[in-house]
């Protein structure tokens, strides 16, 4: 194993602590009910989440089209969108990085592999999450982040796996990925080549369930993963 | 007068404080020289205000180039450029918002205008601006943000300013664009039809130097302008 390439919302940053902030947000700029916003959030992120999965979305406007549906669904302004998203990144406290999360890259980086980030955007772009990595200090241990805003392509796009590993020229077989999404992390990366680690909450343990694929709790889990590589 | 349109950085913000910050997280994370860091966002700043002016850089990558050529200038990987951003982002301070710049925000507000921003982006995303205007409550007397990252056309460009105007069906001689760099944003507010006003900086009195185009030493140079033109 030469790089580990690491998903980051729901793997390294909690998505719950920056949903519910952005909802708070939405709630005090559109001046909508709780109710209103959580589901609306909850909706479009099921409604894009199955789109990506079919290679619907448009990878030119992947951020745009998240901001405009939540707008959308809400009645306002995509205006109201982007100052919701700016507020809830100023406002998000450490609770967004997920225990063990600095740990683990900071032991990959002694392990001497390569760490990056493949992450998928929605509603707010990557250089927000570039912005709280940077603040919670994850960023000093990441050689390189990759967004799909960024680069016009999405997971489980193989494009979007394949783009980050010939940067650092290292073959599919050479990375693993981890992530929490089925279909864009763990099938997306299997399907690129590289091996996967499919983070779900509800695993109580590791689980070897594919070929190159395994699944875990939390990204915690990756040691005993790459453990068992090693045999 | 319906719509007044302010251009961001040296106008609402403070370029030098932003860019003091930026030279800082330069020299940090790329391991370089504060003159090195200096002279490289000074020289990259000159080629692109050129570039423009002369309407030869790419609208579909504005940031992106920018973001490449500060890379390049000092020999390290964009992504050293993409950090260096968000750290400073980060650490600039309350300095960052110009004097009276809120206060001119109000006013506006008060006297029933629509006021918008109208910017162009270098080194940092739109997103960072925004982030800016929000932390230091600028954002809420603003109805609606304009950025040449967002809808892939600068200043001069006459679509620059005119987009923004068909979004609030108001027409060019109703809206006041002001800005402190003289191609972009005085010569390309005239150009596109609107009043415009200048910040000159060495400017010690208000002055018209155009049909309908003024000079001022800062953005509270912007009332007496409005009074002159209520006359």
């Amino acid at each position: 194993m030469k790089l580990i390439s690491f998903d980051v919302w729901n793997t390294l940053l909690s998505l719950k602590a920056m949903n519910e902030e952005l909802q708070r947000c939405l709630v005090e700029l559109a001046k909508i009910k709780v109710e209103e916003a959580s589901q609306a959030i909850f909706e479009v992120r099921k409604e894009i989440k199955k789109e990506r999965k079919e290679g619907k979305s448009n990878p030119d406007r992947i951020l745009e089209l998240s901001q405009e549906l939540l707008a959308n669904r809400i009645g306002k302004d995509v205006e109201v969108v982007k100052r919701a998203v700016a507020k809830a990144t100023l406002n998000v406290d450490k609770e967004v990085v997920i225990e063990g999360a600095r740990d683990t890259l900071r032991k990959v980086r002694d392990l001497g592999l390569i760490s990056i980030t493949i992450g998928n955007v929605m509603f707010w772009p990557s250089s927000y999450t570039r912005l709280l990595l940077e603040k919670y200090q994850l960023a000093d241990y990441i050689d390189r982040q990759f967004y799909s805003d960024e680069l016009r392509v999405y997971k489980p796009m193989k494009k979007m796996f394949l783009e980050p590993l010939r940067y650092f020229s290292v073959s599919p077989e050479e990375a693993l990925h981890i992530g929490d999404t089925r279909s864009e992390d763990f099938e997306g990366a299997l399907n690129a080549g590289l091996y996967a680690v499919w983070i779900n909450p509800k695993a109580t343990r590791i689980e070897k369930i594919d070929e190159r694929g395994f699944m875990v709790g939390n990204v915690n889990g990756l040691w005993e993963v790459l453990e068992i590589l090693e045999r």
